[in-house]
């Protein structure tokens, strides 16, 4: 049994972790913090957690991480970065949902997130955890930066054909729609009901912080510099993440051989799911599942190639995936705990 | 393992079932029948079963549903009686989603579903699927009518107090919304989006079909004359489903004494949550799950006792429920394949 | 011209003022009050209103509210009775959209709300501003307390009965559905969309402040003491409102009779529409306009009436309201202004 | 008085005509065909338009529509060109909020729409109706090919750049986002409540019939060849269109100029509204009305301008742009019956 703290365990990221773990047959609920809901069940604030989670929350100052073999992260921005160390001293493995972990480029994090980086020694370390980019290191990892959802479904969509050097690396087009539930459970007039509903917008067209994520990846990828617009938009759906990407081609490829670099790239993967070229993937398809789905079009043969993505936002876009992350650490078989099948409808 | 068949896999009833079968650790979806789809793969009409449900569906002729343990039929009123027989005969057991099997009173029964029942032989062995109610018979029975969604709530919210003698049966009110999936996968103007989003109505107030179910349920628990106005409306949500159950006091009980009434009556209910007093339910505190929730409300301590009763309408509502008889039936633990945390947010 | 003055115009109810009095023919915005916001165009907040509205907020000491023929206030309860002694010793005529002048019992609003009564010179002259039941009253006012939103629906659903003598006024229910606006526009988690989408739950059950101001004014109907259990519900939807009203007839009327009832205490109202007897209301046929629509219903002919009431509850139930009265205030043609047809879909 | 017909105004844009003019001062509904509801009063079938509409339906060969001044053909494809010819001989306009007069191009429209074009007489003279864009041909048109709710959007979204010369026609891509009503009012499942809300997808990725529209009507802005990509997608929500629109800019130009281009293109538009530069529209912010928003941003000052437009698709991408156009072509002020304040919330 591996015994799993969660640091601020109120949020989406954090409840959705502990519907995950709540079933996960080698995962054991040991910690969770929350500064405010000191000595409250877990299962008062998510009643949907009755009877299915019995921890109650503890001040941070209370609860005993060093005990943990596993720490996870669902804070928001700096909160990792000031705990790591203590944790990777006793031993502990360090997930982080956040993005203090993400990104080698400090200058990068210190320009986006607009706080210092505190902690460089432990960054060095961190692998980012996107196990079907990454799976060798994640697998030894002490600390892991668990990817953002937006990066998460731009990388898995570019990167069999940045590496097959199909594409132009430099005028890649991102167009992101996301549900409300990325935004966080937090007080904010902009994400309540009545500003939501019923309504479509685009929000940080010029600049959002997954780009500088996305590029650092999308850069390993090819020698070409990489030039990424991204665009993300709100949707009017609880979770669910949609990503229209958008290639340009530069070399002379079939559509069978497009369609092809991406079911070879993915034919082990239990997570990714390469649909028929010119199929139209429904985010719902993915809803509470761990499946990201893939979809190519290539409207009139011509020089452009579109990808379609999508899955839900807080399984492979933040708790899932860091779940399947903490699997590789540990030695369990990937896909252990995570193999809820969609709700739908 | 038990082999399992489904008729009219294509509504949500029948995605519901695949769902759930599909991680069931003892069961075996062995055909699945749609006249219209034969020969279609069942994930490409659902995608979210990519790579988890492997059949396709047959035409009905084809398809072999006596070498079946078991046949669920997620069909309209009138499927199950029509084949029901065979299926016995040969010793398959049979669940039947729809109402052929619900109600004793065949007058009723031909009154509000406009169509002979043929079938009076197997009806009158059939036995009401609602395990909290009826858990022994279920255990033995050859043929199960899986009850309405709309009766679960309102038999499992009035029975400890018709069965305590301490409410009028003669004034009960049922005040029930549902979701839009409770109105099935039809081709029909009034479930479209654009139709039901955004607002909120109620329908078949002067009479609906679950009426004579639940007063026929209902009736087994008083000697006095069940009366009881029961009102649905629709819902802009997919899942979910709300009753707000109104009864008069009719002895001099405390709101410790109702409150202990209810807990007492499901403290050993896998699927039965009996919330403290005065709390409010939420529908999404069930959504994927087979749980049903309570909470018990006293306005002004005075003569009204008000029930609130929530559930996932396809789940405990319907193909979870079914589930759950199937496991009764075959002396498995009651709660094989059905411990899906809920999915919230 | 009427010059018109709101004092905190950022929330709903103000901004659906605005949304109406930006096409209103005899009126002129001429002062809107915000704290936060002095300064900001109106239509920065609100781009809806972009081209239509040019004024901007201005913080409260700068706003010149004593030059306006009449302000609204679309403020939290207690503002208005902090200011209205002012305005009316100006000549100013008060509207007050919070609950402040709604009751004249000051001891239920001093429960209910929480806060002393500071005003009762004003409230003692005060108008409850439901011009169907009230209407003379409402022409010579200088006070008016604008009706809460449930109790629009249940007094205009219940008045015909009430008056006519023909139901028992002590066990009256009403079964309440608000869409998330009528929770303002506040910073709270409660009302995100993530947290409210898609789900259906009951709110308040054990008490409302509703309730007391209700039941004031019904019990003016009658001379039987009123009884009323209120539960009120939140509805995934932005606007509407659904009451599901049941009365236990105590007289031996016919289904006509009943439905003439209605017809004839509405028969010239123009912001009433008595629908045909049986018929079922949806809350999207009265969106963004000030129409309120009712339907009866009598189950087997049994010895209950149910009453269906639909509005939108930013319309008929605050704002449009609020204008109906300032027309009466002014003798202008009640319908001045609020004639727009509701969208659908 | 402009005596005005309906043909099909069963649909979404059929009830949003009748809602228009239910309060346009200069236009007389006298008569809306339907051949299934013939004899049905238009109210029956929307309840919101109770008291405000007092036509019934009538069957095509009862109504007399050669009396009327203009017809609208709210129909499906190939409606208008069937009957357009009678009713031009008897002096009546024809306004086709469908297809057959929208493309010069009959071979394109032949392949796009599947039915042979039996009206090129007709087609021949007919004018496309986007009146920013093509103001003074409507206004002596005798027949309107009113445009495709996407192409409205996608036109006046690229149009001053295409006409500045300042991008590359020839890699134009629209990002296009729809709420469902776009997709009309049929029995279809792929449109109901429970398939689409809560989800998010693309759909005709591979070709879709707006973009030849588009593109012939873009190519008249530029001697360049067009080249455009056009990716739609479904937007849980009723109303509402955002086009997400990418031009690579091809001359060296600034932000001020970009924005100066587009404010000096709509400056005397009474609908189109050219926000701050780096804006972010959101669709209910036109919801019932005939406004078009647009909002310009460069990231990173780079070689790449995003267009954001929204609008409500059944207003200026439908019935609101067609009556605009019938204001036009009678000599009305463009804006008659169409200063509808968006609902907002």
């Amino acid at each position: 049994m591996i015994k799993v703290g969660i640091v601020g365990g109120t949020g989406y990221t954090g409840v959705e972790l502990l519907r995950i773990l709540a079933t996960h047959p080698d995962a054991q609920l040991t910690a969770i913090t929350s500064r405010k809901e000191d000595g409250l069940p877990v299962a008062d604030m998510y009643p949907s957690l009755r009877g299915r989670v019995q921890i109650a929350f503890s001040s941070p100052d209370k609860a005993n991480l060093a005990q943990c073999d596993v720490v996870f992260f669902a804070t928001p921005h700096g909160v990792a970065m000031a705990q790591a160390q203590e944790l990777l001293a006793a031993g502990v493995k360090v997930i982080d949902l956040a993005a203090d972990f993400r990104m080698k480029d400090v200058t990068q994090f210190e320009k986006w997130y607009g706080i210092p980086h505190t902690c460089k020694d432990v960054l060095s370390e961190a692998v980012y955890g996107l196990p079907e980019l990454n799976r060798d290191a994640i697998r030894s990892a002490r600390v892991i930066g668990n990817p953002g959802c937006y990066p998460t479904t731009m990388q898995l969509g570019f990167a069999p054909l940045l590496r097959a050097k199909v594409i132009d690396a430099g005028s890649l087009i991102a167009d992101c729609k996301s549900g409300v539930s990325g935004a966080g459970r937090k007080a904010e007039i902009g994400i309540l009901f009545s500003e939501t509903s019923d309504s479509f917008k685009a929000y940080g067209v010029s600049g959002h912080r997954h780009t500088p994520e996305t590029i650092e990846q999308l850069q390993q990828m090819t020698d070409q510099p990489v030039g990424l617009l991204f665009t993300p938009h709100l949707v009017p759906m609880i979770r669910g993440m949609h990503s229209t990407l958008y290639a340009r081609l530069t070399a002379d490829v079939g559509n069978e051989q497009l369609q092809a670099l991406f079911e070879q790239a993915y034919r082990n993967e239990p997570f990714v799911d390469v649909m028929p070229f010119g199929s139209h993937p429904e985010t719902r398809s993915t809803r509470g599942s761990n499946m990201l789905r893939i979809a190519l079009h290539r409207p009139n043969n011509g020089h452009t190639v579109i990808v379609l993505v999508v899955q839900d936002n807080l399984v492979k876009g933040a708790s899932g995936q860091a779940v399947q992350c903490m699997n590789l650490m540990f030695g369990l078989p990937e896909t252990t705990g995570l193999m809820h099948v969609p709700v739908l409808p």
